[in-house]
This record gives structure tokens, C-alpha cells and sequence, in this order.
């Protein structure tokens, strides 16, 4: 259950618009669509062809952006982002876009997923005199960017580009055009859709559905794609590998009504259930999911497995940011936050938990007791990701591979220290099947290399032992 | 689907407690888990048993109490509300517990509930020199009280109680003692818990989940309890009737996790699709239902008509206070925002839309058209509840009679007016059947006033045309 | 130095306007005029004919009301005020103006000053069924007004004030009636002026420049004026006793450019300081005053004594609300807050300080210590009140008497105290001449009660030792 | 009357301190002190020895920290700012400090002062491949810095100060050091105190005072200080020029109870009133000055003429941020904001008026209206600095040379055009005298380049269309 309980969202959100006199405020939408990808900071920049104007504000987009801040925003063509990023990472000024200023034009940019070579990157860079205001990946391909000896702006962006590695949906907007682009693997999802005459680009097509926008394609692996006064162009920078799209969009971090590559993520997430199901059936009288990414998952499993599907837990939708503690005493007495059992839902239950995801096993461990607590007979696991053996350094924060239960621990240890009566994994095999990427044409291939260590790209002494990183884009 | 879109909570939430050191922190988690019940205001008082201490604000709990609010709330008892109001309501006045204070104690007040002869009464008590600073029921409460001759509170309130109509479930404090009563029809839902040594009252039963508190039993139908140094004390004020418990309390506004005199709602709404599914089968390839509160309906529906279940919409969780609304250009041209559809589950299905209930019928309209825009092939619309008929005086906010849709359209026209394929109600026996209280003690029935226009009290002429009353408690 | 340093402001302020379709705008500009008489709270209520509709705030004005907050308050006419008070005095709740809603018309009130049978006054109230919401003096009034049998709105008003004793400048608003009234000693200011064909009434006399209005007189003790669709009426509702106008209001407490009972506050102020330099020359090299409200009466030492006048000290302008205090240790160190010594003005220097009050003589220690370690050679402290020995019930916190450090100490004592090489108080003529009332018609009387202990009023035995009482209007 | 009624304050402050355990908090209330010289943004960075720290908001130093803010900033030495900014300029990114951090260190820079050949220096620098993020010349210093080829940081930044030109008091700080620095003119005032064992460095010495620092001494032209482990080391870096301490500093700008270069700027501002009344008498009944700024030199014009110095006009001390502007109606029928006339000490007499300084001649207009229309027989214009004919190009915000009244009108033009019955300014030489400076050693020039033309420093084509430049620190 990466991310629900733990409040953590562990990427970025990008949306971008060409060509829509309303530019700042569909983006104000746009980015409120994408705000489970990130709760920290919201930015908007918008060119009206002869400057950029920015607005940039932490927490969520509707604190971020008042009444009054978007009328500020003129302009047909809008770069946005919402902000994931780790305590204390430095407030406002690693909130995206970036924007940096020179005597003849400016340059705003925002991207989500995580550079592997940015620290070997900035040392360069630092010897050749550039100095960094943030501790933000992007500013690394601003400079590289700047620094390029080419003149047109697509073939800067090229040039920088085939100097990174890693995982990265990018957005670049100077006065007169908006370029996009994927690295070579296309980690990240970004698609294209167009609202009438204008273009629209973001992380996840939920923000098409909700300002109306038509799906259009994918951005594709190592594509530069150029929306100016001439319209839409597109180019290869680097030779595309074969696609690498993170798993764990599908499992637990898209909104289940947004499509990743075309697939629908609520029906990829109640596939695996299905799978889940079948890989790992248990008599029990009901089948429950962790809210809220979970539930897609349970009710596939309970409709294969004939089980009846339950509410057995509620997720509290008022615990906002200025919510009060409990103390620790009372946190000791039972006070609960953000999860609550329904006991007369659950009492004298065998109960089939479905949860898409184990990192430290923390989480499980609580919900195990909590639902036991509340009078549950037995309590099964059944978890619709196979186990995270490894970190990610593409963008998903499952920290360190010593913190991962699943790389310390057998599967039996793993159920005997969260208590469950009965722990089952989906299969490798059973999640590519159930996500169905396999189907489609042959450029389908997703990450792994969370459960399996086979990472895409090279990776860094120092990205293994991030000491300095605080974000990730 | 009452109050889902429409944002309108209808009723409020009552906390108290009595006997435990922390009571103003309890009562804030308390009224968190209460927060569906009303977001325009949240107040806390609490007796050091020397002194009434208030603190109340405008919003949810998270915003009305910040750090430091609940530390100056020093005392063993506590009483907490959450507020509905509708638009102009009066701001903080309105806001309770109110507070009275005299030069030899204090006495808070706060209720839920509605009541039918408060015109009546307030013009009498006027005319004997009261003078009222809200425009809310339960000021006209505290003037009885404090108008009764009897010495003990418990006599006062019973005296005070006499002469009022209507639905009401009630707390006072008072510095030594916190008393609670029931209508004598227990039109409204009022539990008593137990946490340690400590006592917990509550609108619902969910408040005791999230501080870990045990259930002991609903309070009865004219029922006054004290709870004071010599612990509780029970008594009746009145004869009770028989229970007529707010039908809808089940059906859409009270949390899944609650239970309504032992019985859970999410079971029992789980059950009324069930019952509507047998009803009012169709041939469908999906099930969908409204978030949040019609989903266990829907789960039902599928569960029983053997379809599958599907999130054929999703709702936006942070659509906030701050939230800038589009233009009026911008939604006409597609911007959404509470509700999406999931074009990738709903395309080219014929959809079984399952909604808790109708009332004007707009909201219903808007949804039809929204899934049939995401490409559904036929939607076809079951609600959860009976036809609403006639308009509710209990705190209900379901307007006048010529406002509710079914009660000046027959089933067809109301069909064609929202441009379903088809279009069911589930009966009112299915309804009684499916919540189930028949199967309990005698006691057991329910209130269907808003379905029958059987109103288990005496209605007034000016609760008719309630031109000058804002507010229900 | 009452009331600068210490942050407290003792009275209110009360704005009121009949006749103007920007009523509610003028009112803000107006209670910002009298901001330094209250800073705890602002409310403005202001009747369309049909309605009253009412804005209440905690803080400054300017922080009590937003954008949007006037625009809601539509009427011709208007009713404001700003609060003073003590720690813990119950929020929103004692905010001014009070509002009465009956079923047929509603009444709000306002009022600077302060009861002295207010105790008794509510004890007979409640006896009588009456309940108290704030603790404010105001509401007595209220529920007297409510009570008289009178039909006439300015007879009710009459026979309240016929049962009240102490110091009020009142305002009551109707539907359709403004009405004010002064105590039968007159003993808090309250000006009447005219805009264009509007009526206003203010406190002081600065809310009328600031809003462009012409002064025309002031409300006369014992009158109560009434402002309605047939312009003003005024009618005596007590025989009024010679006019006690508060010394204080000249000494500190009004605004420089205030008029108060036609003698400007700069020039009574300079001439106290005048005459204080003829009763108490010395010989020193510069003479400085305590800002703000001392200035004037320094100004006027150094020019009678033709002693140079420089800026010995200087106040802090940005200590806001949320200012973050020093810790003990810091402050120890010397961190200075709202008072700093101009070092290169007293080095040196034998310094004449003129306050214009002494209360229980600590800030002046503090003022005189600061000047030492700045260098000052000399310090002579000149005040230009005369010495405080009695409580005022009247509205101004000048505490209890044991406090008052002029009524247990001997002039030589409290010199000694404070760490002053000289101190001398005016005398009682020399302030009575220097104000010069006496000059003016035959009514021209001031209070001298906390100089004297002869109060012009009866006074309780409750007022005395007021354990219960927290808010002065 | 510069900046009064504008409410600009044309600089910025810095405060600055090495080697106390308490340095944020110090840093607020210093920061504090300096508030009249920037109110859009305060910013403190700390260390620790081993990082940076840093918090920056944008309004009053109140506002832009709260609780908690300074607790987070732990270390012993401290670099703050606060700032001026035009409308419109950027946000938080202009805030200072700015801060940069690099792989292996972290820079935070900070200065009040503006630099003349910025443009030139950023397109030199963006050739060579540097990206800006902010619009302030304070960035440009920072790039020369890091791309010196120069070991220690002295040096570097003595070879990022060789190159740039203009008026800067500036602050460096790293994890090890901090260092302050003077443009070769001395142009912006910046001195050193002791606290304990502590240095402390401020643009004003009220500063000082206001933490209880002793004064130590100016930081001299062209000298840089460096403070770390090994305490305090002076170098220079530059020839110094004879210093030309800005005499805005004196007339209008810093705080009167600073001492600039050891002169106390209330004696100076009293002086400049005596001499203005020596070159410039007039008959009249009395001398009123514009608060604040014009306070100490119009009680100097009094005195010298020997006629009653009174409040002639007051300043409303509680206009903030969110005040409600009045509507242009409003304010044609009179509704005064921030300055009103005392109408009951101008009435009917001849009235000096003493200003600091005329920039556009329209708030002069404004008072001599106000001060006729509060029934003045006579107003004398008097302003006690000479008349600004150029604009200044070293952080004073005096505008272009064709808004400057005397650059373009005669003074009998200006007389009239303001409806004065006199108009006199005080004569350089008349100035000199004032202030005093001469008297001390040598070195003791003052900047008159906007009363004559002769800047101090060479003067670069862009500096004299300044399009594109919108932040002085």
C-alpha cells in the first residue's frame, strides 16, 4: 500500500497547453486532476509571446493559486506542475516550473521523474562556473540547455538531453514555443491530447477528461515534440530503446479513470485482482481493499474469487494539512487517523485484505491488527504487486533496498511480522498478464527492475548512496 | 444522490463527553469522524467543572481549531458540534454550542435535529421579553430552560423539552453536569459509548471507532440522561412513541462505517441494492455507482444481479473551499469538477448507474449525460431509495414540494427528463427490508415521512413557508 | 504613560451614519479612524429598511473586514464599533455591535463605556427569565429595551436608561430607526457631524476629517437623538446633571486631531505641557516626550521652558499581532521591543521626560532606566496629569486601587522608584487651566474622579470588587 | 516628502552577525528595526558550520516569519534582508537572501544598493553560459563570484567586485564565513557593532540599539571584512574613493535614531530645519512638518524662528496591507487614507509647512490643498533639502528625469503649481552645513549627484532606459 496511508506521492504532475486563450486556467484544472501526484507545490507559467509570467505557491493547487493569481496569468500557451518532494526540501524554490531570466528571452521548465548522473552532471557543471539555486534535477537540464552552443531551441534541448540519464516526462516553454519530451525508455507516462484548435500534454489523460480535451497519442521514447505558431512537430533525439513504462503507475499511483499507454489503470488495477485470485484463492467470507488505490484490485478479486466484496475499512477525507496530532498517549489509546475498521462490517469475519503494495511492511503490519482489533477471524493478505526487492532511482520513493521487508525477509517471515493468517504476492507473470501491456504492439515493455534489480539505465556510485538528493522532480 | 454533488451536508453532528482528562482533544478527533455531517462551523466546550471554556470557528474542524485552540480547552467534559448551514446563515453567531452565561453559571447548548414549533414558541418568549442573537432552534431551547422554575437542571430540561416539537438529539452542559436527550420519536440518531471510565455520546457511532471507544447502546425516545459526579442516570421525559428513525440517515448520510441502532450502513445500503437489483433487474455489461455514498449500493446491485461492478466515475478529493470555479464559458465547454467519468471503463458499455436517491433530479440529469458523452451505450438509472414526495421538516434539507421532481413527474417523464434508458426506484418495502430494522426488537420503525407524507408530528402553518428560518441545528 | 506602552487602549469606539447609500464603506474608514480606542474587534451593522445585516471581526479593522465583507452590507444607514478587551474576554462573542433578532423586527447595539449597577442590573434579569450570551454591559441594555412596555422605540430606550447607572455613548439600530444617546453626565464623547445631507456620529471628532464631514455639535448628557425617515429628533430622557467629561480623553486617550467638546486634543495636550513647565521648571539641556500621546504636552514643556524639544526615544512601528516575542534571556540582554532610546540625541544630556500619566509607575521606571543606559545625565520626569490615586468605573483600566502606585506611594517615594533625579505631576487647577473648559459655557465640568475619588455617580458594591466582570463597551 | 505618503521606501536593509548561538532570532528583531527600509520581503539564512539554513517570505518581517520559523534556523551566525521591490517584481525569487548551493558548498548573498553596469555584466556572463533565476543585481555578483579561478572566497570576491560598478553594502555568508563588503564610494550606509563577544553588521545603527549591540564603526569604502573562526580581518579591495555617503540617507530615509557615520539623524534632520528657517523665514503663526520624516526638521524650523511648533496633520499609523482602498468617488468626496490635517490647529492660521524633499510635486499639492481646505490662512512651503533635478541611479527610487518637478519648472512654477503661498528649499551649501559632515575628518563627502548631476561613479547607457530592470536590493 505504497503511498495512501504514508501520505506520500511519490512523483510529479506535468501539464502543458498550446494554443487556448484560457491558457492559466484549464492548467488550474489540469493540475488539480494531477494533484495525487503531488501535494507540495503548484506552478503555472504562462507565455503571452512576448514574456513569461509565473505563479508559484506551496501545498495543494487550491492554496497555492487564489482568486486573482490565475486573471495574473495572460497568455495562450501554459506550463504547469505539482510537486512532490521530501521534508525540508527547501520550500518554494524547488517548485516547479523553473524559470530563469536573461537579458533576451527566459526559459520556464518542469519535469517529473529523477535524473541517475545529475550529481556527476552538477559537479561539471560547477567547474565550469554555473551555480544552483535549487537542489532540483531540472535546474541541471536548464544549464545544460543554456550552455549548448546550438541556436535553435529544439536542438539545445537535444543536445542537453543526450547528456542526462534517467527516467523524465519534461516540459520546456520559452515566449514563443512549448517543446516536450520522454527520455529514451519513457518511464514516465506523458500523453497528448487537444482541445479544439490547442494542444494539451500532461502526466496522466484524467486532465483531458476534465477540461474536455480528446486523447490524442502517447509521447514516445526519446521524442521531442515542438508546438509553436507553425503548430506541432515532432523528432527523435536519441535512438528509442524499448519502452519501460513504471509498473507501478498501473498498481498504485495513477488515477484509476486516467488511460497509461491506452490502458484504462482502474480496469489494470481489477485485472490483477482477478489474477491475484487466481494465483492465490482462500475460503474467507469477504474481500475488503485498502482505500483508496486498492479497492479497484479487491473488487476484482472478490468477483473472481465469488467472495463478496466489503467495506471493511474508511479512509478519513478530512485530514488536511493543518490536522492536530494526537498525542502519542492517545495515539496509544486508539485515536486512529486517516484509516478506520467498520467493525460491523468486519466482526467474526474471515477477511481477504487486498492492498497493491508492500515496501517496509509497516503499514501492512497496522492494518492487520486494526482489522483484528475490530473482531476480524482471520485476516488474509493478498497484495496485487509481486515483492519490492529493490529501490527505484527513477522517481518512486521506496528509499533504500535495507528498508524493503521483501529483500530481507521470506514470505513467511514477512506474514508472521504483520500477523496475517495467510500472505500471498501476485506473480511477475500474473501482473504483466493482468496490466496487459503485452497485448498491444511490441513496443510495450515495462519496468521491472523494482522487483527484479534489472535496471534500464546505468546507474551512479552516487545515486545508490543519495546523501545530497532531496528531489525529485 | 442527495448531498454528494451538491455539497450540502443536511444535518449536524453531536460529541460529547464526560469523565475523561482529555476531553477536548477527544472530541476534536471526534467530530473529524462526524465532519460529513456539517462543514460550516465546529465548536468545542469544555467543564473544568469551575468553568465553561468555548472555542469555536467557521469551516471544517481542521480549520476552526488550530495548535493551541484545544490546549486552552482545559477540562473532563466536553461537548462538540459540527455544523450545517445554508448560505448567509449568520456566520460564527449561528455556530454552536451556544453559550449562555449567567451571574451565577453557564450553560452550552447544541443539538441536531429540527424543530416544527420554534416560530411558535419564540414569538411567546418574546412577548414575555426574551431577546434571541441567532436565528437557531436551540437558542429558543435555552430560553425554556431557563425560564423553568424547577431547581434541577434534569426538570428544567425535561420541562423545556415539554413544550417542544420536532426532531432533536440534544446536549447540555452546564458546569457540573452534561445532560442529553432524544425527541420522543428518536427521529435522530444519538449513541452513548463507553472509553475507559470516561463516557461518549455521539450522532454516530463511527466518532467511538476513532477514539477507540466501545459501543453500549442507542439513547431511547424521550430519554433525558445526566451524567454528572454520581456517573449517568437515565430518565423520560415524555412518553416515548414509537421510534421513527430518519430513513435516510441509512440511505445516504450517515458514514458506511457507522452503524444506526446496530444496524452498519454499509451493510444495510449493500442490502438495498440487493433488493433493488432483484426489483429492478436489467441487462447490463457494468454497475457504477455515485461516489462516495452509492457505492455500496451499486456493489450490491452487482453483487446480486451477478454484473460487474465498475468505477465508471470518480470524485475529485480536493475540490476545497478555496477552489476557483470555472467560468461559466469554461464549463460550458467541458471543464468538470466534482465528478469525472472513466471513459476507458464506461465506453461502449451499457451502464447500470446505481444513485442513493432524487431529488430535484438535476444532478442525475448532469450524470446521465456526462456518462453517455464518455461513450456509454445505454445508461440505465436505479436509485436506491423510494420516490421523494414531500419535503422533510426534521433537519433534511430536501427543500419544498415543488422543488422535488417526483413529486410533480411521473416515473416516465422523470426518465425522459434525465435521458436514461431506463429508470427504477426500489420500493418502499424493499427499502424497509433491505435496512432491515423490521427484524429487530418491536421498537424498530422508521421514519418515511419524505416518501408517505405520514409526519410522526404536528406540522406547523409557518414550518410550511419557512420564510424566516435559516438554520437547522 | 497610560495605555502606549502597555498596549492597552481602554475604551471603545462607536461610528455611526444614517443617510448614506455607502454607509457601511464610510463606517470602515470611520471605526479606522478610531482604531487606537479598540483593537480587539470591529463590527459594522448597517439596515437596507427591510433588514439588518451585520460583519463582525476580531483584530484591527483592517483585519476584521476583507474585500468582499462591505460590499455584503447594503443599506443607508449604519451602526459600527471598535472593541477594547482584557485577556480571555470571550472572542466574537463580546464584539460590538450586539445583534437581537425577533420574528418581527431586529435591534442592534453598541456603546463605549461602562456600568456600574450592570451586576444587579443582570442578577434581577435572570431572576426575571432572561439569558445572557456575552458578558458585555451592552446586553443589559438590550434585554431592558426589550422589556419595556413602551411601543415607541426611543421610549423603550428611555425607560432602559432610566434604570442604568455609569458612563455610556450608546447607539441602538433599528429597521428603521438610528438612535443614540449620552449618560446624564456625559461622561465619554460623542460628537455629532454631517456629510452632504447624511447625519454621522462618532466618538471623536477625527472620523468626521477623515471622511469629509462637518462638525455640528455634540450629544448633550441626558439626550437620546433619534434619526429616521423624518431626518433627527432629540428629546431629554434624564435630567442632565453638569457635564463630567473624562479628563483622560484630553490627557492621552483621543487622538491629537480630535476635538473634544470643541477644545482640540494637540492643543489641550501642549498647553498641559506648558503649564507643567511653569508649575515644574528645571534647568536641562533638551526635553523629550514618550510617543506618541506625550508629544504634544513636551512640545509644549520645551517651549514654555525654551529648552530644546528633541526625539529622545522613538516607537517601534511594526510591532504587529504576531510579533514574535524575545525570549526572557534575550530580552535580559537588552532586545528592545516597542520603546528605543536615540543614544546620540540624550548622551550626555540632562533630560526632561514628559508622560502623561503615571499608573502603577513601572513603564516609567523602564523608560528612565532605558534613558540612563543610553547615557542621559540627568533624567527629570514630568507629568502632566496629575497624580492617579482612585479606580475609574467609568471605562478607562486603570485597575485597582492598591495598584495605583500614586495612592500608596509619596511623591518622594515614587521618584525614588523609578530611578528619576526629579518628578512632579501637574496640579488639578494646572490641568483644569490648561484643558480650559472652564473658559466655555457653564457646563463645561470633567470628570476628576481618579484624581479625587469623587465620582459622580453612585457606586456598587459589586463594581468594586468586579471578580465577574470582563468586558468594558 | 519622499516615501511617506507613497508609501515607497526606495532601499533595503541588511543585518547581519557572527558568533552567537541565538543569531535568527537577533536577526528578526534587528531585520525589525530596519523595516522602514523594505516592507515587501524579509529573509534570514543561517549556519551551522556545516549548512546553510535559510527562510524568506514576502511582506513585514511579521508576516514573513512565524512561530517556528526562527527555531528551524539554527546556527550561530546570520546574514538577513529586507526588501523593496517595485509592483510586479517576482515574487519570492527576488527575496534575498539569494542562495546557491553547489555540490560541495552553499552561498547566500545579500546587499542594499544598486550596481550600474548589471545589464552589461549579465550579457557577458550569459555568453558564457549562465542562466538567471532572479531580476536582482545581487545575482550578478554571485556568478562573478563562483566563476573565480580564486581559491579563498575573499578573493573571489574581491575579484567579482573589481568588476562591477554602482552602490552596494553587501553581505556574503558560507558555511565557514561571513563577508561584508562597501562599494570604493561608500555610497549606502553599513556599520559594525559588538555584542558580547559577537559581531554584528547593519545597514542602520538603530539596529544596534534595538538588540543592545555597542557600535564599533563603518564599514570604510572599498574594504571587505571577513568573519569566521579566527574572528574579524579587514582587507581593502579597491582604492577607495572619497566616500559620498548618500544624503538621502540623512534627509528622509533612515530612521532618526540611527547614527550615519556618527551623526545622529534626528540632529541632522533638526539642523537642516534650522538652517532652512535661517535662509528661508517667513511671518507666520505657526510650523507643522509631514510625518514622519519631516517631524525633527520642521521642530528645528521652529525653533531657529521662534514660532509654536504643532501637529498640524496626523498620520494614520493603522493603514495596512489589507486595508480597503476607498472608491474614487469616496475619495473625491474626501475620504482620507493615510494623512489628515488637524483641522483644529490650522484653522485660520498661516501655516510652514516643513517636507523633507520634492520628488513629482504631487503630494505637496495634496497637503497645501489639505491644509487650505482645513481652513489654513496662509501655507509656506519649506523643504529641507535642495531641489532634485537628476535621477539617482545607487537605489533611491526617484524616477526618471521628466517626472522630477525640478527639473522641469522654475520655482515660482512649482510654487504655483502646488498653491502654496511660498515655496523655499534649503541650499546645498545650507544642506552640508546641516547635516554636518564636514566637520569630521577628511573623508566625509556626500553623494549630491541628485541635486547636481556629478555622479560619483561612470554611468552606463542602459542604467539610463532601465527597461528591463526591476529590482534594487
Amino acid at each position: 500500500m505504497l503511498g495512501e496511508i504514508k501520505g506520500l506521492n511519490e512523483e510529479c504532475g506535468v501539464f502543458a497547453l498550446w494554443g487556448h486563450k484560457e491558457a492559466a486556467q484549464l492548467s488550474y484544472y489540469g493540475l488539480h486532476s494531477l494533484q495525487h501526484r503531488g501535494q507540495e507545490g503548484a506552478g503555472i507559467v504562462v507565455s503571452d509571446e512576448e514574456h513569461l509570467h509565473i505563479h508559484k505557491g506551496l501545498g495543494l493547487v487550491n492554496d497555492a493559486f487564489k482568486e486573482g493569481d490565475l486573471e495574473a496569468l495572460e497568455g495562450h500557451a501554459s506550463l504547469g506542475h505539482v510537486r512532490y518532494a521530501t521534508a525540508g526540501g527547501g520550500g518554494l524554490d524547488n517548485c516547479q516550473p523553473l524559470m530563469f531570466r536573461s537579458q533576451t528571452d527566459s526559459l520556464a521548465i518542469a519535469h517529473n521523474g529523477n535524473l541517475v548522473n545529475a550529481h556527476n552532471l552538477k559537479l561539471e557543471l560547477e567547474d565550469q562556473g554555473s551555480i544552483f539555486q535549487s537542489t532540483s534535477d531540472t535546474e541541471v537540464i536548464a544549464h545544460l540547455i543554456k550552455r549548448s552552443v546550438y541556436p535553435r531551441m529544439e536542438d539545445k534541448l537535444s543536445d542537453a538531453l543526450s547528456m542526462v540519464e534517467g527516467a523524465y516526462a519534461l516540459a520546456v516553454m520559452t515566449e514563443g514555443k512549448l517543446l516536450i519530451a520522454q527520455d529514451p525508455h519513457g518511464l514516465r507516462p506523458l500523453s497528448i491530447g487537444k482541445l479544439g484548435g490547442a494542444y494539451v500534454v500532461a502526466s496522466e489523460t484524467c486532465a483531458f477528461d476534465v477540461i474536455g480535451a480528446e486523447y490524442e497519442r502517447e509521447v514516445q521514447p526519446g521524442e521531442i515534440i515542438t508546438f509553436d505558431r507553425n503548430g506541432m512537430r515532432s523528432e527523435l533525439y536519441a535512438t528509442p530503446a524499448e519502452r519501460r513504462m513504471c509498473s507501478m503507475e498501473y498498481v498504485y499511483f495513477s488515477r484509476p479513470d486516467s488511460n497509461i499507454d491506452q490502458i484504462n489503470v482502474h480496469t489494470a488495477r481489477k485485472n490483477l485482482g482477478k489474477k491475484l485470485a487466481a494465483e492465490a484463492p482462500i475460503e474467507a467470507d469477504i474481500v475488503t481493499g485498502v482505500p483508496d488505490s486498492s479497492i479497484s484490485a479487491a473488487i476484482g478479486y472478490a468477483e473472481e474469487a465469488g467472495i463478496p466484496y466489503e467495506m471493511g475499512m474508511i479512509k478519513n477525507r478530512y485530514v488536511g494539512r493543518t490536522f492536530i496530532q494526537p498525542s502519542q498517549e492517545l495515539r496509544e489509546q486508539g485515536v486512529k487517523m486517516k484509516l478506520s475498521p467498520v467493525r460491523g462490517v468486519v466482526e467474526g469475519k474471515r477477511v481477504v485484505m487486498v492492498d497493491d503494495s508492500i515496501v517496509r511492511g509497516t503499514t501492512s503490519r497496522r492494518i492487520v491488527t486494526m482489522l483484528k482489533q475490530a473482531g476480524a477471524a482471520e485476516v488474509h493478505v493478498r497484495i496485487s504487486s509481486p515483492p519490492i526487492t529493490h529501490p527505484c532511482f527513477y522517481g518512486i520513493d521506496t528509499s533504500t533496498k535495507s528498508e524493503l521487508i521483501a529483500a530481507t525477509h521470506s514470505l513467511e517471515e514477512m506474514r508472521e511480522e504483520m500477523g496475517a493468517d495467510s500472505l500471498s504476492f501476485i506473480s511477475i507473470d500474473g501482473m504483466l498478464d493482468g496490466i496487459g501491456r503485452q497485448d498491444k504492439d511490441s513496443n510495450c515493455g515495462q519496468c521491472l527492475a523494482c522487483f527484479t534489480g534489472n535496471y534500464p539505465t546505468d546507474i551512479y556510485e552516487d545515486t545508490l548512496h543519495p546523501h545530497d538528493k532531496v528531489i525529485n522532480g
